[in-house]
């Protein structure tokens, strides 16, 4: 039963806390009385409480000491009794008759908490939603802000995240196989995606039956697709309405929903045999993607690895080619930092998530990008997503 | 050929440069050297340019003479340079080898810009990235807000937004009734919503082949689901395994795309023969849709719709039942400002659209939610979604 633990409410909880702990260290050290969490990632990740985000402003308090606190309209209230056992701070609406940010002001003050630790200086403008930054609400109050702490904590993924991220890579790759079986010519290429999409979600909700869970609304349980033709020299391209034709290059991506972690997997296939141009640029990306894998270790600067894929690049004539960095993190969010990126200042470290994936795109012939989740290990990267990289793996008759 | 002018590049070219004329009349009042907009929707709105939003921040600088600007990264520069005749401010890459706020602010200062108006004060902290605030990068320059004027202009939907959100009425309707064909018993809730998901989209982009294009990455051209049984008391309920059973409750919401707008469609149905409690609650609610139907019109304060519509739930000992306002604003995004809710200091206007959504969550029971679009007219308002809103048309056999 190991990938029952995964879903293991108990266990969910003592993630949840031992990551709290680690907070309560920086509170410590920033000699905080409670930190304020607006962003909805943010409050998954510290209390595994998920919402759907709308124009209602929503909140997780973490006192130094005592218990959690959330913030959230009447709407949630019956939601969150069911699966939570928290203290809340409800208030009526928004607009509503008191501005939500007046509720969350006084239940803060009442508290005695003056120094304050936040992701965010108040809730935004999101859906209409408008109101005070936390600072302008308490002006006597030190507001410090945790996002650099927060990301950082985030970066490193523990055991149970990083097991979420490969049952992700397996379900993942189902939808990947999927996606290849429903490219057919002359199918719009938005329902290739759908198709697969569709397919591959309903067997992981029937392998997961009773335990599986989304953490947000509107997403799906997998979601792959593609973009093919000569659209997919532009790296995100938006139209909707073509067909699959001969010829056609593929840029493909597929993932899998797990506690709201999803890997990432990308992959460059053509509609029958490849030209000359799409085989040579295929074989740089893929080898430009190998440049990376070799350098991937704990200790090495993001940076150096985003360096060695463009100077490789460089090299093959196909600089003029390049349109983005390397990777980037990522775990509940699609991107997160830190960043494979030549600007990047940090560090890789012990499980730390990346993408890899150099691209080229090349006007007239399209876009070449194979995409791996890595996980930073003790003593180098282990390449979790396992689909075929190879060209002749990769095309479709 | 009424719906094509709907995508008619010339046309809408004229929808966006109105708008910006309109939006030229407040810089004049403010004085503003320039409009710098950093949120994705108020960009497509001035000047339909859609991209996928990442890392790597964007904006639109709209200067108070001489032509419109874009601040992209270099990921995005091709596609801008394929779809708009518009000059680039581009930065190579987020972290990069400088942050692109200075980039951005080098260009504003060359040009002169002081006086700037924005909706925002910086790229917030989407997705790893971070940066300083637009305030802080121009200490010596003025930043005003224009969130509430662009708010007040996007509410008002021009006749092209309207012939938008019309058609995404059918293709919604569509959707809904192939949800209906999808809901069978034992198919679990999820892929009762993607396989009508799946289909319908296939319809639109074939019926608008050619023209039909998406603005956002990851969005389907038609959207429909469904959440069943006793977590429908919760308006947001997250969970995705269930299966249909006899007697369920059906709360479902269906819509299409169309340039980026798309309506609300709300039904509550049941999985057989209702029971008395559920016909109850069906009606109540049903009723309460009516009585915000007949108070609509320009020169109502949005207030008043909801203060009826509690009032009329509260006589009827519903008021316990009621978990949020009646209804919102919508258009390029779900939920927009103004609100019918009893905080709300607006005034219906002709060409404000709102969904009409009062829902009551009776535990043990389920919620009852029917949503409908409603335009406001120079006389009243028109219901633009028409799928049967009676019980006995909304009972799955």
């Amino acid at each position: 039963m190991f990938w029952k633990s995964i879903f293991d409410e108990k266990r969910k909880e003592q993630e949840f806390a031992s990551r709290r702990a680690q907070l309560a260290k920086q509170m410590m050290e920033d000699h905080l009385d409670a930190v304020v969490l607006f962003n909805r990632i943010n409050i998954i990740y510290y209390a595994g409480l998920a919402h759907q985000q709308t124009e209602r402003p929503i909140a997780l308090v973490i006192p130094k000491e005592g218990s959690l606190m959330s913030f959230i309209p009447r709407l949630e209230a019956d939601h969150l009794q069911e699966y939570a056992d928290i203290e809340a701070i409800i208030y009526s609406e928004y607009p509503g008759d008191a501005h939500p940010m007046e509720v969350l002001t006084k239940a803060l003050k009442s508290r005695g908490f003056n120094r304050l630790g936040v992701d965010a200086d108040g809730y935004g403008s999101y859906w209409g939603y408008s109101g005070p930054r936390l600072s302008e609400c308490l002006p006597a109050s030190e507001i410090i802000s945790l996002l650099p702490a927060i990301r950082k904590q985030r970066a490193i993924k523990s055991p149970w995240e990083i097991e979420n991220l490969r049952l992700s890579t397996i379900f993942g790759n189902l939808a990947h196989q999927m996606l290849v079986e429903e490219a057919e010519l002359g199918c719009y290429e938005i329902e290739v995606g759908q198709r697969a999409t569709t397919r591959s979600s309903r067997i992981v909700v029937q392998s997961l039956a009773g335990i599986y869970q989304l953490q947000d609304w509107g997403v799906t349980p997998t979601h792959t697709g593609l973009k093919s033709g000569p659209q997919t020299a532009y790296p995100h391209p938006m139209a909707a309405g073509k067909q699959l034709e001969p010829g056609d290059l593929l840029v493909t991506w597929a993932t899998a929903d797990i506690n709201g972690y999803r890997s990432e997997l990308e992959r460059t296939l053509v509609m029958g045999e490849p030209t000359d141009d799409q085989r040579y640029y295929f074989e740089v990306a893929k080898m430009a993607q190998e440049v990376a894998f070799e350098a991937l270790g704990p200790g090495v600067l993001c940076r150096e690895i985003d360096e060695k894929v463009q100077q490789f690049f460089r090299d093959r004539d196909c600089g003029q080619y390049v349109r983005h960095h390397t990777g980037h993190s990522f775990g509940l969010e699609i991107h997160e930092s830190p960043f494979l990126d030549t600007g990047e200042q940090e560090m890789l470290q012990p499980g730390m998530v990346v993408s890899v994936e150099p691209g080229l795109y090349v006007p007239g012939v399209g876009g070449f990008r194979p995409s791996d989740t890595v996980l930073i290990t003790e003593d180098g990267a282990d390449i979790m997503t396992y689909f075929p990289r190879e060209l002749d793996d990769l095309i479709i008759q």
